[in-house]
């Protein structure tokens, strides 16, 4: 990702003598690893004819904006605005913009796509050439009043009438990261028995979204017992512990000793990968969702011959359409991910609340503007 | 694979005083690690109704077979007939046979398939709950003047009239094996820049069949300089000798920086596996078909993100009629293969040439019964 | 379909002197159009290797066999028992049977499989060389207390243990009928809106299925309001009855005048596929489940520029082993499609009932054995 | 469609005086049907940001250029230029244009793709909300000296250094239309038989792209002999004049009695549409490329069970960019479409020859701008 912005200058904006002028608007900002403050911040503008302005009515925060709050993710720099998920109103559009106008209620994509590129072409929209992730991570994101999106065209979507705005929050990046990443990648098919390695967010999102295609058995496995109790309310027909030393003799005894058809791993780490690759059947599917820090060791040395599909992707985003479908229909209800509600200006205490997942049973915490 | 014979107590077998029965026969024989030798066993009998025996015709010798012979295969035990390729000639079926009778002319496939378990239903031969890669493996194999062929039906194929025969061994095992797991895995398009990694005759033959689909390159990687040589001459457009230190960057250049799409992985050892990860595109594919000993470093820290797919595969044999109608159609020559020919009894000379491949600029060698 | 069999002479049947041999059964027997009797006919026995004897359980009647009886399938000759449908236990196997045994409880397919033919290996049992639809068509059925099956190890499945017999009944032929030549060919997506014209037993069997892969809308239209209500009840989201004279334009404003994304054609009339092709999307599917007994006019003068795809399909069974997943996991409930249940020997009174399904609310009966 | 454009008013166009602007061109325009004339118009002007100017430097004339002349597209008014191919000179960009430049060599798609609605979301560009076949159709096209291209970003592309452009002008249209509604509609696989109906530009072009998928056969059907010799001299293998009373015969005895995997419909009346229908194999593709005037009769009572896939298609130039690496790798050569040469100025003449085409032996014209 390589999208370059030149921001305005300031100083050089006139204002009128004797005309107040609202340019400031609250926001998180990322001050280096570790910190983090809401604070005042000018309020963006529209660089290009392709932009929109949207002023943010809810949003929410990833473990992804942990990951960049801990210096993982060192292409964030100090002062940059966090969060990348959000639904809102739009402020303002630029002159190329033609599917939106000032009012409209938006939901915002993780995702930003250019919609001319070669990946754009294909719909691999998470590798656009000027696109991809770069809300809260190399642009200014949604943790804020307001927001500038670049391709607004390709990168907003209209939130139908009646929609509940909460629920939509969850389309913005965890839904479709865990229904593409994992569920299609996977390939889950009626009748199917997947296994999903994560109980977090993005694990419960792939087990509410595999139900799509109605498989035979989820398994669910985590480390947290709470977690594995919201996964058996969601569906999952059983569950495991991952400190359990016999887990993958329970898995493999489970399906008949033929390991399971999809396995989608939702966690990052090495250990939860390598437990797919124990676990998978011949003719299965792994899918990776998880964002990893290091290599995890392959073992072609038993895969080679067993004919399986191991697959990792980036969001793009591509079937939020789809899923705005499926809510609106009523076939998908997102907002069973949301156990927190906060107003945006307590924002710093959303992000405790979120980082004691374990201890305040979080999931997903929403947070609304005034 | 657990397949399990009860192999005839010769001993047992009644011959009529003043009859002179011929029951033996000629062939290849293993006797533990390093040690073969072409002796007379006993002329293989029906044990199944679903049984053909098959005089052999024409056979060759695979990789595998060497692999066996350096003990790398265990479950090949000593008095073993070697050999899961050729052609011949039918000599007798079982009572269940139907699709074949004395005096057809037959292609052997080195999986034998049962076509009733839930495996054989999903096109997944290589997995058959009684079949798979069993011929000179868990029971006698090609390597002989005579062998017993199980579930013949799902196992043969007619012989087109008028065609060559020797080319058609090659569809015993090294053409459905490049076709299935190194190029439709790989899933290569028209268009496509290709690479393969391994210019053997698995390689060499996942060449010729990625054509199947007009690629726009080709890109052949291998240590050896004449097989990089052959190579072009079956219509590689870059060929680049993997002692080259900057391997990489010359994929990296030579397709604008942006990867190949399909990278075919032709050998069995980490080193070419990872070298696949290196120079693998956003979206694309990377297709194992070498036979690994050990695992590999999968470097999912940086492809977790690029949208890739990995596969497996133990060759199904499940497109060996496609691959037979692209033969007799001359769109398909894979006799352009074999390099050497032997009379069958020959085989141990055969072995020698097979072995020094590179000295012997070896591809392919036929072996011919009198 | 060819299947040629040589009926066994029963005179030359020896039967030892004061040995009463139980050789006869009753069953359903076709005597030519509109003439059909409950009678005694000789047990059936095994006449080839592959072949197995089950004694019926449970039967049912299908749509196909009111053709049959009106004289619309010439091929059915006098004398033939009808049937295609049940479910049983096995009785006796031949020599090649492996995959069953004596006593085992079976469900069996309205399609026999050789498992070795160009058909078979494709998946496309339907038109299987020796197969296809034979039961109670061009050999004898199992509208019967015995019925002989040929290809028993492919056209057989075992019954999970524990499984609601009667439920398996649909899973001979409605169930796999709807879900393959309807929602499979269809490829129906969550979010879709999907029409099914045609609410009687297939139709309702495309609702249930169709509902594996969440549409968002299932339009429902039929002439019978009572069959629109038990669509209601089955998961339709809108019921049109036929005789509506804005059913295009009500289904068109309905889809934003779009048109649906799939359609489903269940009724076998050049009205209902008209239809089809009058309410579909640009990029939808129409797929044919109806058996149809005249052309239609295709207006390629408006559809060929409108990127769609018509499919036509005899059910090819081959979806069996996921759809018995999908009831032994509760995720499909196909008994709900029983309405009547009736004594095998009082089928003659079942005949009616079906016959009156407007009148009687019909939509599956079953008999039951003794 | 349904693309609005406000044509600007001329007169109110304000030339400095004492400037000479040229703001006249000669172009191709249609005055109603059998009438057309090569004269001046106004050159256009950007009228939207998303617009170019192109200079046309080659360009061709269309089938549907002539059924336009013979009245059949209504929709085409009095005054419109005619063509929708060809290949230029960026002139000028509007504002939004980010992937062009004054100065860039050019290839003109048939298709006009806004890259933001639902459809060209989905790579059915051809359905674009306001675009689609607009270009000498619903707005001025190509066979000028000067054309406005609609949303440019994604309707032109580069073409490659040291390519010949009079092959790329049979990239605008002919061969993604034959190649998308005919070749990847049918699924044209290796060792396949496929039968094209029409061997004029766009079935000869289908002719060339099918071998991308090295089918087993090509049979070419036409009425026209000299099309035929030169179907063979493109690789089929075998030719049948459409008045041979036999055909429906010849083709089934030539696939044994089974059928064709894949019938292309490339002339657009009823008989030939249906002579696929008589001759497609059990599990085969029909896929339309014709353009249809009237309603065709569907055989279901015979098809119905069949398994065979019906497809249609406007061509969405989706696959542009993959026709364009053949090209450039020396894959395909659609020159060898071109029979005939003219100045651009000489149109007149041009369209003679190409009405012309059974005498003249024409396939497609190359119009050269001086």
């Amino acid at each position: 990702m390589s999208y370059n912005i030149l921001a305005p200058e300031p100083n050089k904006i006139k204002t009128p003598p004797g005309v107040k002028i609202n340019t400031e608007m609250n926001a998180l900002v990322y001050h280096g690893p570790g910190s983090k403050a809401w604070e005042k911040k000018p309020k963006p503008s529209l660089l290009e004819a392709t932009d929109a302005l949207v002023k943010i009515s809810k949003t929410t925060i990833c473990g992804t904006d942990l990951h960049i709050l801990k210096g993982d993710v060192p292409e964030v720099t100090d002062g940059r605005i966090l969060g990348h998920e959000g639904v809102g109103i739009i402020e303002e559009v630029g002159s190329a913009v033609t599917a939106f106008k000032k009012g409209d209620r938006v939901l915002i994509s993780c995702i930003s796509s250019c919609g001319k590129c070669e990946y754009c072409k294909k719909g691999m929209y998470s590798h656009c050439e000027k696109g991809g992730w770069i809300l809260g991570h190399l642009i200014d994101g949604t943790q804020a009043e307001y927001v500038r999106i670049p391709f607004a065209d390709n990168s907003l979507y209209h939130i139908p009438e009646g929609a509940d705005e909460e629920a939509l929050v969850m389309l913005s990046d965890i839904l479709p990261t865990a229904f593409e990443c994992g569920v299609l990648n996977g390939q889950v098919k009626p009748g199917d028995t997947v296994a999903i390695i994560g109980a977090g967010p993005i694990g419960l999102a792939a087990l509410i979204t595999a139900q799509f295609y109605t498989p035979a058995e989820i398994i669910m496995v985590d480390i947290d017992d709470n977690r594995l109790e919201v996964a058996k309310n969601f569906g999952a027909t059983l569950t495991i512990n991952s400190n359990d030393e016999n887990i993958i003799e329970k898995i493999m005894s489970h399906t008949g000793k033929k390991g399971v058809d999809v396995a989608i791993e939702a966690v990052g780490i090495p250990a939860t990968f390598e437990l797919c690759e124990s676990i998978i059947g011949a003719g299965g599917h792994i899918a990776n969702v998880g964002v990893h820090g290091k290599s995890v060791s392959l073992h072609l040395e038993t895969l080679w011959s067993k004919n399986i599909t191991i697959t990792t992707r980036l969001v793009d985003t591509v079937t939020t359409p789809m899923l705005l479908k499926t809510v609106t229909s009523k076939k998908l209800d997102p907002a069973k991910l949301i156990t927190h509600r906060f107003a945006l200006k307590d924002i710093i205490a959303a992000y405790d609340t979120f980082q004691n997942a374990a201890k305040e049973k979080t999931l997903k915490v929403i947070l609304t503007s005034e």
